[in-house]
């Protein structure tokens, strides 16, 4: 079957062999697949992972141990735990130690022909959701897991740093939970894809002379200079929530975040299945955000194209799309 | 008056002019003033400070516009805050934007025979506890602080690096509330002066062997390498909390505190009424961090001594003192 490998650059192999399905995994046709920053990532290195690319999905299942699963359409939790740990049982895995990661760690991903996923970690798309907006259910679980990083009940002001995918979903994602949100970036056109959701957009140079400010703020910049802007931008006793890791070490003056008593939280990905209740229910449209589709035969273009400097979510059709 | 004068090396002034008293302030005679480690940072440069030295303090209230306060014992919180803004009504100015601090920041401290500290900073020293337990209020009050950046009910293990005054006073701090507490330092004999209150210690080298990890990690060795032995210690979801200030940035690689989703949490100042409790009723015993005393005419050799490598806590006596 048709492949996406991860290479520098990745390449498309037609050969594939068929992933087998082993016990409790539902074997799925590839409908839609996103391409992320996390994605370039790896090709550059990160991880050190080999397999098949891919980890924003809609797919149809086509085998599956409980026949009302089959045909439907799904999305899937990309972290596929143990099941039997502390962490899978109260959590959910993301956190198993054992864990395989859908296309970023010990596990092929979505951009082929087909894949094979735990069962328990699909969600069904209902049917009224289009598949172009089911395929970001994964990085807006992400966007919106940002408000489990925030202080109970927090309703204030959020600054949120970069204007990249992640940053404007993390915007989609904050405005649809009601919060006053301040998106700082360095293109106005990606700042205007949000406008009309109410999210106020500065110029990153605007928003330094402005020495803007707020209880909490969200670094979606991935860059050093963009933490150390966030961070300065954290008011005492504030959250730092960091989406975004930024490859190997960076220095930071720590002692501001020791005399100011601020929070800095990590955070990774969230519920898929909260993503899929935003979306279906319109409490948030990404479409904006999608630049352009290829056909699974020209995911190496796809790649490329995605690689490119400010351009946003490439969307790959694979098989089983409309 | 005498006064130590910061500097590098601080140095003792016999003829230092008596400090006005501003109004809402007291004037204070000062009994027992200790030396941190916070002050030898401020000799080497720190926060550009020049005035008198010393914010751990006994003193006696010789002046009050509440005459119910006159000949009383005190400590008394550092941050004087200007005691109208959001931050001083709502959490004590801890975070006042034009706050001083006492011996630390545009306000004289403890290290003289007198000295003036706003009246709404005061807190009275029980008659049976001695002053040389009360001289342990501030820095007790900062290390029963790390309990206030825990998640909420947490009485799990705690790991604490650091085996320094500050790192053994969280230890017992965190004793004194029923955490399960791991202290891991270089010296045994410091490592011992905790043994007493269940703590369990282990020296770095073990520790590192034993791969040791916690869900709650206290960074108090003031090390960049502390500092990312600890990150390396918290566990997935876990909390790191940060006590001591390593001077200037220090490269950390974030990408754990994302994949992980650690909460890195800076911690200052606690509440000092709360330490004076913990010390009066004897949930907290701080003897035997004492290493020796000196009156306030030979403070220049007892801050020397506290400057020696590994010496624990340094005391000033002064002209109040019994």
């Amino acid at each position: 079957m048709l492949a996406l490998i991860n290479g520098s650059p990745p390449r498309l192999v037609r050969d594939h062999p068929k992933p087998a399905r082993p016990s409790g995994e539902a074997r799925l046709r590839m409908r839609v697949a996103g391409i992320c920053d996390t994605d370039l990532q790896l090709a550059r290195g990160y991880m050190g992972y080999r397999g098949v690319l891919g980890h924003e999905l809609v797919a149809r299942v086509v085998e599956h141990s409980d026949a009302t699963w089959l045909g439907r359409r799904v999305v899937a939790d990309i972290n596929a735990g143990c099941g039997q740990c502390e962490d899978c049982l109260a959590r959910g895995g993301h956190h198993c130690p054992e864990r395989s990661v859908l296309g970023i760690l010990a596990r092929d991903g979505a951009l082929a022909e087909e894949l094979v996923v735990p069962e328990r970690c699909l969600v069904g798309v209902p049917d009224g959701l289009a598949d172009e907006r089911a395929a970001f259910a994964e990085p807006l679980a992400a966007a919106l897991h940002v408000l489990d990083a925030l202080p109970e009940g927090y309703a204030g002001p959020t600054l949120i740093f970069g204007d990249g995918k992640l940053g404007l979903l993390i915007a989609l994602a904050l405005r649809s939970a009601g919060l006053p949100v301040t998106l700082v970036g360095h293109h106005s056109d990606k700042l205007a894809l949000v406008a009309a959701t109410g999210t106020r957009t500065l110029l990153e140079e605007d928003a330094v002379a402005a020495r803007v400010s707020a209880p909490v703020v969200v670094e979606a910049t991935g860059t050093r200079g963009g933490l150390v802007r966030a961070l300065a931008a954290t008011e005492p006793r504030g959250t730092l929530v960091v989406k975004t890791t930024v490859a190997g070490p960076v220095a930071i003056d720590l002692a501001p975040v020791v005399i100011h008593e601020i929070r800095v939280v990590g955070s990774r990905c969230g519920d898929m299945a909260k993503a899929v209740d935003a979306l279906a229910a319109g409490r948030v449209d990404p479409t904006p955000l999608i630049a352009a589709r290829y056909p699974l035969s020209e995911a190496e273009a796809a790649f490329a194209h995605a690689s490119r400097k400010g351009v946003l979510k490439i969307l790959v059709e694979g098989p089983d799309g409309d």
